[in-house]
């Protein structure tokens, strides 16, 4: 069991950025991460459909035995992690969402929290219900930002045009006096300097990449589950569709060459 | 037969810019679109998952019986156009992709047409091809602009940061003097006018929404299966999925209320 990979699964690429913050936790472990890549994005469709999804993208990484499922979709995370729990029986399952949550009660000291992240997140208030299921005294402020994973997918991490969109997305939220910000969406972390240096030094960021890593260490330490020697180190990567970008992207969000992907049917 | 409706199709809502010149043109016909809003964008997937879907889209309208086929996604009139016309049959299939390529074959004076859509549309050179097999004269010169649909999604139709983006993404081929520019994607008519600024007054545009619902009408006349009495004027939309944003969507397409929707499962 020690032996078995960490499943991470996401609606399309933007969950490569949990794959890198696993690999830096947990340098030892096999990654196998499935990307929807076909049905992507989630964020702007129904709740019916999101879950139907879920139930698919478990059941795609139940094929290769995973000792945890690590759920690198905020959108699954915040309305259908109970449907990856059911698909999977005994094994643990994380998710972006909860450790962000998590981390962001820790980290707060004036018990303000803000959370960005697509439609579909922010209007299911899954942030806001699980920082304050750790703290109910914590006010917590959410921005939908649409247009930052088209940003970021085009590569226009430093443009003008982004300035201005995050300056208009993250105006009135940076004057509500928080003192902590989660990147509530997968990709966020590519766009972290503009938002960084739009909300200023006074606010902490927290990205639920790195969040969801240090909680899976936890997790696999807790059950013994920790690999004791250095497997590979390349993750195994299935995709539901090949997209012309995917190259371009996957150096973009992990910062290497692209190994093989393995196209798979869901 | 006359009394049939004309079917169309798109990736998701973008289509709707062709229910609205269809309607402008053809006021006495009953129109059925399908929108795929479950599995939408066609535009960064691959060829294989993009002719699959295109005869999964083309099977839902045939259900109804439509007297003819109207493809609204350039990405499917592009990639597919030979399998929605296998799956349908004996009826007239027509796509905004020739339309649009046959307008701006008449238009252009000086042989130097511009196209700009998604990256799937661009990188297949299907509006070159097709202009071409017109006249092989014209030069075609070609941009991707993959921010566009988001941004008339978001709304964000006269922002500065459209205006940035446009700038940037039209900068190159509006210095290779074209006269005629075709909007490739169904969504770019929403940003016609920042468009149009971009290029400046010596540049005419061509929509191919416009140009397909003309196009319909010449099909349709030589048929002789024009609607002869007033039908319904409210399209019957169906959906693969209801996002939450579709009733905004829908009157930044179409300019009125949505009328009742019908959840589908392709």
């Amino acid at each position: 069991m020690n032996k078995s990979p960490i499943g991470i699964f996401d609606s399309g690429i933007g969950g490569l950025t949990v794959v890198k913050a696993v690999q830096a936790a947990l340098p030892f472990e096999r990654i196998i991460y499935f990307g929807d890549t076909a049905r992507v994005p989630y964020g702007p469709k129904s709740q019916i459909t999101i879950r139907k999804y879920a139930a698919d993208d478990t059941a795609m990484l139940m094929r290769y035995q995973p000792k945890i499922i690590i759920v690198a979709c905020n959108t699954v995370s915040a309305l259908a992690l109970d449907i990856v729990e059911k698909s999977c029986g005994h094994i643990p399952v994380t998710g972006v969402l909860k450790a962000g949550a998590r981390l962001a009660a820790e980290v707060t000291k004036n018990n303000r929290v803000g959370v960005i992240g697509t439609l579909a997140t922010v209007s299911s208030n899954a942030y806001g219900l699980a920082i304050n299921q750790i703290n109910e005294e914590i006010e917590v402020i959410s921005q939908a930002c649409p247009l930052f994973v088209p940003l970021a997918e085009e590569g226009f991490i430093d443009h003008p045009a982004t300035k201005l969109i995050a300056a208009q997305y993250l105006a009135e939220i940076t004057q509500k006096g928080i003192d902590t910000l989660v990147l509530g969406c997968t990709h966020y972390p590519i766009l972290r300097k503009v938002i960084e240096e739009t909300v200023g030094p006074e606010i902490t960021i927290i990205d639920s990449a790195d969040a969801v890593a240090l909680r899976t260490r936890e997790l696999l330490t807790e059950a013994g589950l920790l690999a004791s020697t250095r497997n590979a180190t390349t993750p195994h990567l299935l995709v539901s569709d090949l997209p012309q970008k995917f190259s371009m992207l996957y150096q973009l969000f992990m910062g290497s060459e692209m190994p093989d992907v393995e196209l798979v049917e869901v």
